[in-house]
């Protein structure tokens, strides 16, 4: 889940002269972690634990900044999570290695699935076009085995009616009803999938919008479970989305359903046209 | 994994005047468990939590004495665990109350998905015609999400020399070679599939047999890993068990990516005669 963006949350600077860009693509069991940005009261973070481990292998003497494409709630988990950083140019490369060294510092839960070279133009939140995510709930027997990303719901779900409330609320519109308050920013999103499967567990959403504002997959899929169990009708979600106001009618699900799948770029040299035009369009503290 | 059965290890009496048998399906995952067995050392297990829950649901005033389909190692999974146990005949039943007081009280990483009536001659180790297992491996990037139900491995996997592979190795045989060695009983196993196919992590693997000797899916599963990657030719694991000795050549794979899927039984009506069976042609301590 995207934490919201806070107006003192830093982005990133361009590349500096005599420094080189380097992008991470990770994975992560968000269960143990108290989400993604590295808090003051010292709880484990993920962004703590990758910017130490970049530190010692490229020797930078401190913990490496490393700026994240989708912000992830405690217990949120990543599959496709993108970083960028920046290293002196004069540094040590050899990404096979450096991905070993990383892998071997970093605990079990946080896994660095490439290194490489960021392309020109590259910002690894602002360049991106969109963010897809994934919501996995069992709706038969509970399986302890999965307990950690899939969640457990005791009702029966009936996909279709689901696909058929989730396709309406696709496009471009104001989000507000499914985003925690802020006092700053819009929650004007385009939400280009929103879709449902059955698997083997019992069933995924699918989402993908350009930024998920904070809360927002889990209240999207909050407000999708009570027309799977039939206890509202299709046109709920797209109701409670107009009405543009947060409200108890339904409820926000839990963190750990929820799995950060990829994050989309455009082609390299379409990298800095896309950050200009993301960071013009919007106040810098809330794409995310 | 089945534990290699001990000659200690107490087998089901038949049902007493004045009680009844119930069965329990259970799942549980096995990554913080010593295993499925009761031990001295005090080591947190399965049947101890389960023997407890039991005791106090129906007021046993001390623990029941549970009955299992198929041990488990330390590390291993179950999705379709089965067990039986005896109750007065004058207990208090109310199955849907009882199975939600017993995900009550016992930890989140187990799961009673069913109380009911054991049927006439049901014996959940005796009766048993067959137990299916599925193990899984990721062959490609690793994913901590999963990390403690698939098993990680480097290189990737040629599925259908696997499937070649293991369709040699079907029908009755001695899979000594595959079994951790006992100065007791036999390891003639009847192995009725033994599958492979991709799925969206890697590659999984799908085992049915009778019963299962102590690390015998493992082991088998190691025989099959070199020849996915090409290191053997898919006549080496024929080669290996024709061999009916242990061996150095293949590893024992991790018992995290082992899970117990279901428990197969014949109709009701042939419950006694399986058991009788089963009690006869072997000796008590190696079913499993």
């Amino acid at each position: 889940m995207p934490l919201a963006s806070t107006p003192n949350e830093p982005s990133s600077p361009p590349v500096g002269r005599g420094f080189v860009r380097l992008r991470l693509d990770l994975a992560y069991d968000g269960t143990n972690f108290a989400g993604w940005a590295i808090q003051a009261n010292g709880l484990r973070t993920v962004q703590d634990e990758v910017q130490k481990a970049i530190g010692l292998v490229w020797r930078l003497g401190q913990p490496g900044s490393v700026y994240v494409a989708g912000r992830t709630d405690a217990g949120v988990h990543a599959r496709g999570q993108v970083v960028h950083f920046d290293i002196p140019e004069d540094s040590y490369i050899d990404f096979f290695r450096q991905q070993y060294s990383l892998n071997g510092l970093l605990p079990a839960d946080i896994r660095i699935n490439r290194v490489s070279y960021a392309p020109a133009g590259f910002d690894a939140r602002f360049s991106a076009l969109a963010r897809r995510y994934t919501y996995a709930i069992a709706d038969g027997v509970a399986d302890p085995i999965t307990r950690n990303h899939v969640v457990s719901n005791w009702r029966r779900l009936d996909v279709d009616a689901m696909n058929e409330a989730s396709e309406k609320l696709l496009g471009l519109h104001d989000f507000t009803t499914f985003c925690r308050m802020t006092d700053y920013g819009t929650s004007i999103r385009t939400l280009t999938e929103f879709s449902w499967k059955r698997t083997s567990y019992g069933v995924m959403a699918t989402l993908e919008a350009d930024a998920f504002c904070h809360s927002m997959v889990r209240s999207l899929v909050g407000a999708l479970v009570p027309v799977g169990d039939h206890r509202r009708d299709t046109d709920f979600p797209v109701r409670m989305r107009d009405a543009c106001a947060r409200t108890g009618e339904f409820t926000v699900m839990p963190a750990h359903g929820l799995i950060l799948e990829s994050v989309v770029y455009p082609p390299d040299d379409q990298l800095q046209a896309r950050q200009d035009l993301t960071r013009a369009k919007r106040n810098i503290s809330e794409i995310d």
